[in-house]
């Protein structure tokens, strides 16, 4: 097929590449000239404007940091220049809202959309397991199916246009929640001359396991907070999260309270470190600083 | 070898029979004597008072509801009767000051002690799966390895006398915290119009992914709430959460909110539900009452 990709990032850069990989003809578009120019290496084409990108492409694909990029690139970029049997899928992290205002846009101009947000970090990217949570029609689904199928390894279909956004937005909740339980388990064991590796390893066997322990305990235990995934990045998220609870009426204590946590990892000026570094709020909090 | 074991209820009861099937001589006594016959059945021997089960015993072992009812039966009944040269594992969870007095003034008689609360509930107690965190001396760990493998499969010596209850504390901690970060997310995808199931099955694939939403979500997303783990019991377990934290001078400030949520719980009179009961909260706080 032939794909037009905008924004050729973190995330971007490698989903393009993938994308060649599997067969397509994919045209890549970016702010900045060199991401496009790794995609031109690794096979794809270059477009100096957005609308160069999409104009004969069957399908779109955006990855771009937040809503009102989205709503600026779509709207103001897309929809001029795509094919009316273009299918529009936005893979970025936005408000469910902003979703649904992009996909009756489109719809009243003929054109489907998706809302395909992924999780699984920059690693998942380059390695094609990303999780996508796609909200849209079944039939564009359908549709996508065989792009998506190059990108990652959980794909789910989770409702209607806006449920893909949905779905993120829980995720970076429990992701963020279940950092921070860590965090605390860690000072808490570490404050009590526990052994704090053996004690975690008790509890990751057990019903306390989770996939932080699995996977950053490592890095939690020695302090290393370079990215991987930006405090800055998941507080936008969460900002989301508390938005769609609002909105829906839906009460969410720990939701809050790990927000105003990782807001205020940022506000300490470690907006740029790992989202890990709660542990290190966490430490502060309990006069613990290293 | 020779083993007293008091308190066979919902979790001492299995954990006596396999440590008979271990090819160990158990006798054991409970307030009840349904219990008590019931290990009888299983092998085990029958005493009708704590002296009498605890006085010719290598091993001792206390599985009991809670800290007054350990002080109560280690200091007031078990060290009048024991021999000298015994072994005492209590495996209730209990504060870890209380194991740490016990072990303290057992250690003034020559007797060693270990704390070795466990987790893995009542299936892992039938079938001999627990997760054992233990606290105390490596000499005395080494001691009581063989019995412990009778009886779990995770099985880590974390750190001195108390260590055991501080990991144990820090477990229910991150346990109850995963339930409700689950249970607010299945609230704010359930009002929203999403797949549900779909959702969940995006979250367990990611960071998000967690031990609750593996062995919980099918009984949470039909609201059955029979135990399993009981609020009531998880409520006290937090409430030594928190006491370990503020004794430590650590801030827990996620800890300290699913604490006064389970409290919540508790006081609504859901406190001979399961655990997962959080999400019945969640839904009653955000005006979805079933």
């Amino acid at each position: 097929m032939r794909i037009g990709f905008i924004g050729l990032g973190i995330m971007g850069g490698p989903m393009a590449a993938n994308l060649v990989k599997a067969g397509h003809a994919v045209t890549g578009h970016n702010r900045s000239r060199a991401a496009v120019q790794r995609l031109v290496a690794a096979g794809g084409g270059a477009a100096s404007t957005v609308a160069d990108a999409v104009r004969d492409a069957d399908v779109i694909i955006t990855m771009l940091p937040d809503s009102p990029d989205v709503e600026q690139v779509a709207l103001g970029e897309i929809l001029p220049a795509a094919q009316p049997d273009a299918l529009y899928i936005d893979m970025s992290t936005v408000r469910p809202q902003t979703s649904v205002a992009v996909a009756h846009t489109f719809a009243a101009r003929g054109i489907r959309t998706l809302d395909a947000p992924v999780s699984g970090g920059e690693q998942g990217a380059i390695d094609a397991t990303l999780s996508i949570m796609v909200g849209g029609s079944p039939e564009a689904f359908g549709r996508a199916r065989p792009v998506l199928d190059a990108l990652g390894t959980t794909i789910e279909h989770v409702g209607p246009d806006g449920a893909g956004q949905t779905v993120k937005a829980a995720n970076q909740l429990v992701v963020a929640g279940t950092i921070e339980l860590v965090a605390e388990a860690i000072v808490l064991l570490d404050a009590t001359g526990v052994d704090v590796e053996a004690g975690l390893r008790v509890l990751g066997g057990g019903l306390a396991g989770n996939r932080i322990i699995d996977r950053r305990a490592e890095s939690m235990l020695a302090r290393r907070y370079e990215p991987g995934f930006r405090v800055d990045l998941h507080h936008k998220d969460l900002g989301i999260g508390l938005e769609v609870a609002r909105d829906a009426g839906v009460v969410v204590p720990l939701g809050a309270v790990v927000a105003q946590l990782m807001a205020a990892v940022r506000a300490r000026g470690d907006g740029a470190l790992d989202h890990t570094a709660l542990l290190k709020l966490v430490e502060a909090l309990s006069g613990r600083t290293r």
